[in-house]
């Protein structure tokens, strides 16, 4: 009932002359002598307390005592503040609290770091302490977005008549993916359990068994090195549904994401979402997740340049390869011969043997390879690529691969370089017709470019035997504003599909078998055709709080350095529980 | 938008004659040579279609090769039955589509066992076939039970502004409580994840962190063997506050349980729950989670008896234990020489030396033991334990702990053999006043009844040195029906008091430190007072769905017979990950 406690952040005009109660941090304390001012915040907000030895000697002589972060109960009168000291910055600004009596709950030693927004701190302090850094308001906000989006998008699949449900999170190790955590058995010698890439199985098993629409918010784990974009547990909003074509899962999604934009940010989506083929976004973003806030899209000059005078040009077209190229439109003057060496180093890591460009001025190409165009290539690099005067243009000539992943980069990093972007805008896009498999030339097999269990496109099943490399997949991504939100397929729904399918993977019947026995079964005994759909929901949340750190969306996250429990977890376990998991290995 | 699909379980009188398609599975098929009647089943119940050459021959074709299970999509035309066919037991019994035509959308093996909720198959099979299992109807329930459940507890704990957060699933591993999973970490040679036993420091943590309220739905780890009424993985509903007293936490608990009752059962529950003490829990029902829906309570007869005619009595309390007795009534000719030899085995396994026992007939005890007692001693048990004719009157005399457990757990037993229970009413109540230590002699030091940051009351805080095992803890348990729901308490929120607790758990400064130095430090941080509550959301389950196992209630047990990915889920890995594991452990 917490009869007794008014929340600090509550507190307006009309509480006037009323007696409250508030419970909670010391803000800040301003000491008059005579007079002692606090802000007291709980998670409501924050409420301004004055101690005078007139109203109360004993109240004024514990806030003298009290110091930041002090945990309080504190008794007064609300007034009316004077006009001349209203604070409009706080909700609570026109009123404070007259102390009558304070009591201190907890005292505090001064914390580390001061906890507002605007701290100059290292990660590692702030997850040490992660329990103060939590404190600042900008923390506090996202966690209540976090909770909020979270309910927002329960109550959409409700809405649509789909049930939570629980899958194991004991389960089993399944090949093809990436590396498993395992967890030995005590009881089992020498098997493991793996916790859950993903609820993959469980979820397909779920549409066999009738349940036609689940959904989950799933904690997943994949045993990789830790990237700024990647924690070892993640939270996917996980989704399947039968009897639902590719259609109905886009349409749903869309409807759900235009309810979180709208009650979440205010913001209405426009539905349906674009869409491109995972060909037409490699060739105009030269990415599979295009950030499509901005232009500067890839021109393919392969067809145009192949006779020309440029040999490096040239040689990438015979080679099979491409020439592609951006402009950096007006922004040939704030690069130097220097920087374009920078540029240069930035390319060669996505594997480019270099970076061509040409700077546009006076009417003129320039830079060192200019020498190689002539006045028909300048009015093609003019109509195709828009070249104007101030323009850089940069090309990169070499495998399509090496010139997707370069100039897609290159795109990002100019754009981001140059404030090209409009943070405030959420671009939500479809990629689809993915290939099915990807060949491998290392290993001399095929890989599912998702997972085993996807669906080939109905006119693409004759290709399976004659040139499976061409199938495409029933699989489609959701992008947001350059990220990859997650994605999602139909599924193979028929053992013969299924086997075909392992067959081509270079899976014995047998290996088929083991991994994946329950699986074909469960496909024997009236398998629906079923599919969905499975959303980062930590990332989500990262482009909705406006964050540009993963970290800074999960309460206790993981990072390499630290090696605190509340961040890189793994401890020492005593001797006797180490032998114990020995003799189970052996 | 699924526009293309209607479910079966939805059709009404008022779609006579339009055009339907519904896709679903063959629940029956009735073959009648000119007219086959196929009952299909989707997630919203059965409609029945029938097939006959007039409208359509090629559907009635279709229909001859379906067998149960198969999974269709049937496009029809609904029409109202006549009268003499309308079935009452389904929904849908007014109407039935006659087909135009019908698509196998998946075939479907025999299923081997019917599919219907009165199966006789033992378990095993069951979760062989998970996904056949819970097509059957008492699963699907079982399933949206608990989908509804979930919600209603959230949207309980979000109007009363709560936050839903997600703690960390890797975790360390700390001592004090059941069995750890570990989980290698592959980048900290010897290093081991844990995973959570419960949320616990986390949960305080996030009050340090002043979010003061915090609940989770948490998966939840404990590596002990397999019970009926136990599983590895399991939900507990997670919940902490700031500031609030024991009497907030447990009335905002029966607020929420008010809710439940009310919109899942259509229960109108009676707060506040009744709350009993511990000791009185022991002395009246011989168990701290008492079945109160029924009576039989213990009768303490010690004081009585202690100069009796049986000397099994006297020694008894001469020795410092009890004499406690139950009264059977009216159940005494129930009862042969050779039946109570039975019942002094059952309680034989409680660590009871025997089992005393008297009926009452024609006025007069008997019984072998009946020739030791008075006319006084018949008196009393007639005032006491309310002795008639007709009864079997049970005692066990021996330490206190024996004579709890054993009488304990005779009075759940006759009550079921008897059928005494009324199972369609839920009886909650509260136990308090927990020990906060228990002593183990073995081991010469005291435990944490609870665990080590439970709060023990203010009165008590003295006997902290001078007799540590006198004190109370500010600690509460929620009991349903005889089972333990779950449990909470206040939390020790200053450093010093930490410190203490510690201390008497024999940890040295060290020991605590390397463990708990987190939580100790940010005890020192402005730690608010809190606490909180841990609900066993599985167990919940199974009380509101009217089940007896708690396997029924999650959707992928886990089982010690087999050996199936879907329930024992340990398996071998192979030899590469198994090597590296091992270098992992040296």
């Amino acid at each position: 009932m917490e009869n007794t406690r008014t929340l600090a952040g509550s507190l307006r005009k009309d509480h006037t002359d009323t007696s409250v109660t508030v419970k909670g941090w010391i803000q800040k304390r301003r000491d008059l002598g005579e007079l002692i001012f606090l802000d007291v915040r709980d998670r409501s907000g924050v409420v301004q307390v004055v101690c005078n030895a007139e109203l109360s000697k004993e109240a004024l002589q514990v806030a003298d005592s009290i110091r930041s972060e002090y945990v309080v109960e504190i008794t007064g009168k609300v007034i009316e503040r004077d006009i001349e000291t209203v604070n409009p910055k706080i909700e609570t600004g026109e009123i404070e609290i007259v102390a009558s009596t304070i009591t201190v709950l907890n005292e505090a030693k001064h914390p580390p770091f001061s906890l507002t927004d605007d701290i100059d701190v290292s990660e590692d302090v702030r997850l040490k302490y992660r329990y103060l850094d939590l404190r600042r308001e900008t923390m506090q906000e996202t966690f209540k977005l976090r909770h909020q989006a979270t309910q927002v998008i329960r109550s959409f699949l409700n809405e649509e008549m789909f049930l939570e449900m629980e899958t194991p999170m004991l389960t089993k190790s399944t090949p093809e993916g990436a590396r498993d955590y395992l967890v030995p058995s005590r009881v089992h010698e020498g098997h493991f359990y793996a916790l859950p890439q993903s609820p993959q199985l469980f979820k397909q098993l779920l549409m066999v068994s009738g349940f036609e629409k689940y959904y989950q918010f799933a904690r997943c784990f994949r045993d990789e090195d830790l990237r700024a974009d990647r924690q070892p547990e993640f939270t996917q909003i996980d989704i399947e549904t039968s009897f639902m074509t590719m259609e109905d899962i886009l349409a749903m999604t869309e409807r759900m994401m235009k309810k979180v934009m709208k009650e979440i940010k205010g913001i209405n989506l426009v539905t349906p979402f674009i869409r491109m083929t995972y060909k037409e976004a490699m060739d105009r973003f030269g990415s599979d997740k295009p950030d499509t806030r901005f232009g500067m899209e890839l021109v393919n000059l392969s067809e145009d340049v192949k006779d020309c005078g440029f040999k490096v040009f040239r040689q990438a077209v015979e080679a099979g390869g491409l020439v592609s190229s951006i402009n950096l439109k007006g922004k040939a003057a704030h690069y130097s011969r220097k920087d374009m060496d920078g540029m240069t180093d930035f390319a060669k890591i996505y594997g480019a043997k270099g970076l061509a460009w040409l700077k546009v001025d006076e009417d003129e190409l320039s830079g060192p390879i200019a020498k190689f165009f002539s006045d028909d290539d300048f009015e093609l690099f003019k109509s195709k690529l828009n070249a104007e005067n101030g323009d850089l243009l940069l090309f990169v000539a070499d495998k399509a691969k090496v010139v997707y992943d370069t100039l897609g980069a290159l795109r990002v990093k100019l754009a981001k370089d140059h404030q090209l972007i409009d943070e405030s805008v959420f671009h939500f896009l479809w990629i689809t017709d993915w290939p099915l498999l990807e060949y491998d030339e290392e290993e001399g097999r095929y890989f599912a470019a998702h997972h085993p269990f996807t669906m080939p496109f109905k006119e693409d099943f004759d290709l399976l035997e004659s040139d499976p490399g061409k199938v495409k997949a029933q699989a489609y991504d959701l992008v947001l504003n350059g990220f990859e939100l997650g994605g999602g397929s139909l599924r193979i729904y028929q053992r013969e599909m299924q086997n075909k399918m392992f067959e081509i993977l270079g899976f014995t019947e047998e290996e088929a078998k083991s991994q994946f026995g329950f699986l074909l079964d469960a496909l024997e005994y009236g398998a629906p055709p079923h599919g969905g759909i499975a959303l980062g929901f930590d990332r989500f949340i990262m482009l909705l709080a406006g964050k540009t750190n993963l970290r800074d969306t999960i309460l206790f996250p993981k990072t390499a350095s630290a090696s605190d429990p509340l961040t890189e977890a793994p401890s020492r376990v005593d001797q006797k529980q180490l032998n114990e998991l020995k003799l189970r290995l052996k």
